[in-house]
């Protein structure tokens, strides 16, 4: 078992899920999809279609808790489906005229076929999961299928307080928690609890594999964070301090908003210039707000290795989940 | 059993579904479900609420087939709960500014709000129909949810011809059913098929349930059309014609633009104005759409009885269900 056996398996299960709209009349439907996951169109491969982390995850947990990881592929298809309906959605939202170097789809197709196009992607991720009656228990697949359901309303609550968010010039860091454990932190714990249900764990093992990802996602949503500000371009394809020009509430602007000095006054006037930008990364420094968000990601990186711990992941599956922690928690880019 | 008694036991049902968003940081977003759902904000009330007929449909048709209704509820709210989710897309697909009288939910709240709003209700009819499971075995309940899902995608399939016929000059008849298909039959043969199911029917019968509720929508549209261009203003409380002054691509209008003549003529010129709206909806029964749209109605409701006859819902739940079909069948408004 290594990644180059999954990622193509991956693949493959996720192209046959969306084949379900290649059908007479809505081929340019099924293109929208196909065009988003990376598979069609210009500058479609590998680089667009990103690194399906997620479903490697559900695989490798179910795995590394007994289980038979090609019996979990359409749970693994199901919750990239996910991701991938609220990128689409969040490119509306948000206004991007790009994801990963293409244009979004809203772009190429307006706003209304977009809105659609995520639709269906939501609702093939359903038809996903319930694919797993073929190999498990009608109960199994249910108890999947609702842990995938609460997963996709957490995500749709973080994703309602980062838009009430933009207008808000009152938050703080207790703001932030709630909103990002939604946003990134949801889908990884409920990957790695399906994974772990799929794999036969018990009860208490499912809620380590769960709390693993979500202090995973936690940590590795900081970590994203103090990239986006401090982060060497070079290494992060990011132009530096990035999060500063857009505005985004990240952990440290939240934290460096709660000490008065420099950097407060600064970003309470208005928009950061791209001649600036390092001015005020440097004044948001001085609040202390690095450190802090350094120490945040460490806890939340040590609590997600004691959770992986307790889950105890056997064999192969369990070195690569480690090693995939290790990378997600140790990254420079 | 009656609709008196029905009524509310539905609208319990949904409140307590969507109430899973009732919770700290997420009231507004909570709010905007049930501001909606026409229980909340100026204007609320049963004729913000609509008239809920498709879960209705659902708990007749489990009844008349010798189930439990009540034990049907969260599959009645889930159908509902999905039509809603479409009417909060579509209008912000269509940039509709008024939904039974009231400001849509992208007016009051912007785009990016009232996606999410939308996938969340969406997501919540998801949950509920997983809820079958505490009345039912996983078996059926998984077979349910595989029903509900398969409709949504027929929904958005629907949904993205309509919108792609926006832009399209060259539509016939033939584009026409595959689009009212999805968008306005599918719901109501899949929630006709779950209460069969619930209730115990057999396979044929559920195919009989189901296909009434497909040419029950059929035939329910192509009514719609008509009215939407000769319908009496007094009665259906819709100024007259207002399809033609929408340029709405109805079954009328696609045979009148298959037949050369005065109205094809004008139609091919650009928007129709009020003032001359009553000529054009002339010019368009010159060529015989009324008549022809009024057999395929006829055609689709001989159809449809014959299923429901085949079906053979029995006790007072098969006469309410007759009874709605009949009025679903032959309304003037």
């Amino acid at each position: 078992m290594n990644l180059p056996t999954l990622l193509p398996a991956i693949e493959l299960e996720l192209q046959q899920q969306v084949a379900r709209l290649d059908t007479s009349r809505t081929q340019v439907y099924h293109q929208m999809l196909t065009y988003h996951m990376g598979w069609s169109g210009l500058g479609a491969g590998p680089e667009a279609a990103g690194k399906r982390i997620r479903p490697v995850m559900v695989l490798l947990a179910c795995a590394a808790a007994g289980g038979n990881w090609q019996q979990a592929l359409p749970a693994a298809a199901a919750v990239e489906l996910v991701h991938n309906f609220s990128l689409i959605h969040d490119d509306i939202q948000d206004k991007s005229e790009k994801r990963r170097g293409r244009p979004t789809l809203w772009v190429d197709h307006g706003i209304a076929q977009a809105i659609n196009a995520g639709d269906g992607m939501f609702i093939i991720a359903h038809l996903a999961i319930t694919d797993l009656e073929h190999a498990y228990p009608a109960e199994t697949t249910l108890r999947a299928a609702r842990i995938l359901h609460e997963t996709c309303l957490d995500l749709t609550r973080g994703q309602y307080l980062d838009i009430s968010y933009e207008t808000r010039l009152d938050l703080t860091e207790d703001d932030y928690w709630p909103m990002i454990s939604g946003k990134t932190a949801a889908l990884l714990a409920g990957a790695l609890q399906i994974g772990a249900l799929l794999g036969g764990a018990s009860d208490s093992q499912q809620t380590a594999y769960r709390e693993f990802g979500e202090y995973l996602g936690l940590a590795f949503q900081v970590q994203d964070d103090i990239l986006g500000i401090w982060g060497d371009e070079a290494v992060t394809g990011k132009s530096a301090a990035s999060d500063l020009l857009e505005g985004k509430k990240s952990l440290p602007v939240l934290f460096g908003l709660g000490q008065s000095g420099p950097f407060a006054t600064r970003w309470r006037k208005g928009p950061i210039n791209p001649n600036e930008v390092g001015e005020v990364a440097g004044m948001l420094q001085e609040t202390g707000a690095y450190v802090y968000a350094q120490k945040k990601s460490q806890e939340y990186t040590e609590l997600a290795l004691q959770r992986l711990a307790e889950a105890n992941p056997q064999g192969e599956a369990g070195e690569l989940l480690r090693g995939l922690a290790g990378q997600l928690l140790n990254r420079q880019a």
